[in-house]
């Protein structure tokens, strides 16, 4: 990864006027590592801007500059893009400069790629990529880089983070990362609203097949019930699978009458994507996903049948 | 603290036949400081025990050795007891050596003390501690000192974490600490009887000066009802400071008839030992509790009315 890593660095070091592009639904880490190369290229005198194809949302408001600047994007930069499908329309037909990544499996056609499956967060090669340039790590960078980390590791929590994933988070604490803001407003507060959802999910869950599955169904009449926007349900689904013994965890979520989007988390061995395969969905080993119709006891039955017949036989 | 960590490093070195005493109503921290000592000195052939004078919950058998063995004990150190109250009525009695604490108040009248406010976990210390013995860290021990820190740092989400609390669990990590199975079990997993008392903490959470005070109460009926025991209670207090714009947030527990423990978290600026001070108790700036006696509704107005006269003003 070093040479990755080194020619990355290189590029961003010899070039200007780069526009720095960000996953759709933008999250902590592809957000955190475009800002924090933007202040550092600002650093230089350079001009560089960041692109996402949705609204920037108002959680990581504390990364984003008073002004991008005005000027003709002559690079294209994406960071923490796993799929071409992941820019919007126009974007998608942009020449891509530079890819800088961390997902397993990466399709943008870029002339250098930098990506590193292994690394937690897009952040980590983001921070080697910057020490590499000699950058001047203000508290900002270290905000923007700590952010995607913690974000991606749900707070070092999980199964990607390596003692290095620690070290760097040290360094950037030292860099004047406001850790604990960063943390509190991630992890720790809930708008009253998240509460009472979680309250009634919890409520609604239901176990089955010895309780190695565990189903809820999120009504628009519990989201109204909560006072809850769409926003207010993410990371939900996470909840359906924290119960011990749980293996698969389902969130089936009402999006209109008849159609809802069924949130598959699971623990250690069911492979979640491929489970959501058979409904025509997909995702990752432990998160996938499917949308599915019809009316909720139907549905329910539809997805224990296919529990039963794949899994819990 | 050099020194006292160097006299502390000292005195394991140089004495055998040593106890290890942990506080009342054991967590984490203090299970994981004993035990990583504990490993430590056996592995310098040494006799050691650790001691508790409640029983050692379940959650953390893996730290737990298959035996003590059987020796008299002639030293007695303690680990993460802040308060002389918090060991047995029998080990309140003991002559005590050294004391290894990182309360902002200790009273341990031990002969040598090393007491750290600043560490986040008792565990930072007892790390710094082994690693001047020149000890061999073992997965085992590792596993022990990374549960102490992920326990008393909220997976490193709380304001108590500094860089080198960082430093310290990737060296955890490269000794072998198996720090997503611990997270798993400590954050992730959580009981049905759990998931059931954090749905009725938040169903029975009530706002209070302009919803800056959140309080619960968590009676004997309502751990019946969730079938909680008194394990699963742990960490629950963290819950009444979620809400969004709640800075103290206090979950009083009933112990017997009229009998109440007022376990007091706040966000950035109320000082919840001071405030537990009040009462007579104590702890930590950010997380701290206190007895008290009367019917609910007493007990409730006596909390209100000093969180009015001296924060809520």
């Amino acid at each position: 990864m070093l040479d990755e890593i080194n020619r990355a660095a290189e590029f961003l070091a010899v070039h200007d006027k780069i526009r720095l592009l960000c996953h759709l639904s933008p999250d902590g880490d592809t957000l955190g590592g475009a800002f924090a190369i933007f202040y550092a290229l600002r650093s230089m005198g350079k001009k560089c801007c960041v692109e996402c194809g949705d609204d920037l949302p108002e959680k990581f408001q504390y990364m984003y500059p008073d002004q991008m600047g005005d000027f003709k994007p002559e690079y294209n930069v994406t960071v923490d893009v796993a799929d071409i499908g992941l820019l919007s329309d126009s974007q998608q037909k942009l020449q891509f400069s530079l890819c800088i990544d961390h997902h397993e499996r990466n399709n943008i056609p870029a002339e250098y790629k930098c990506v590193d499956s292994k690394a937690a967060a897009v952040c980590e090669l983001v921070y080697l990529i910057l020490k590499q340039m000699n950058v001047n790590f203000t508290s900002k960078i270290a905000d923007c880089l700590y952010t995607g980390i913690c974000t991606d590791t749900g707070c070092f929590k999980f199964s990607n983070v390596r003692a290095i994933t620690h070290k760097i988070a040290a360094e950037l604490m030292e860099f004047g990362a406001d850790a604990h803001k960063i943390n509190f407003k991630m992890f720790t507060q809930k708008s009253v609203a998240r509460l009472e959802l979680e309250r009634l999910v919890i409520e609604n869950l239901e176990y089955f097949y010895n309780n190695k599955c565990a189903i809820v169904f999120v009504t628009n009449d519990m989201m109204r019930s909560a006072g809850a926007s769409e926003s207010t349900f993410d990371g939900v689904a996470a909840i359906a699978v924290c119960p011990e013994g749980v293996e698969v965890g389902i969130t089936v979520k009402e999006k209109d009458i008849n159609e809802y989007k069924a949130s598959v988390r699971t623990n250690s061995f069911v492979d979640a994507s491929e489970f959501c395969g058979y409904f025509g969905g997909g995702g990752h080993k432990r998160a996938a996903g499917f949308k599915i119709n019809g009316d909720m006891q139907t549905v329910k039955n539809k997805i224990l049948d296919k529990l039963k017949k794949e899994i819990f036989f």
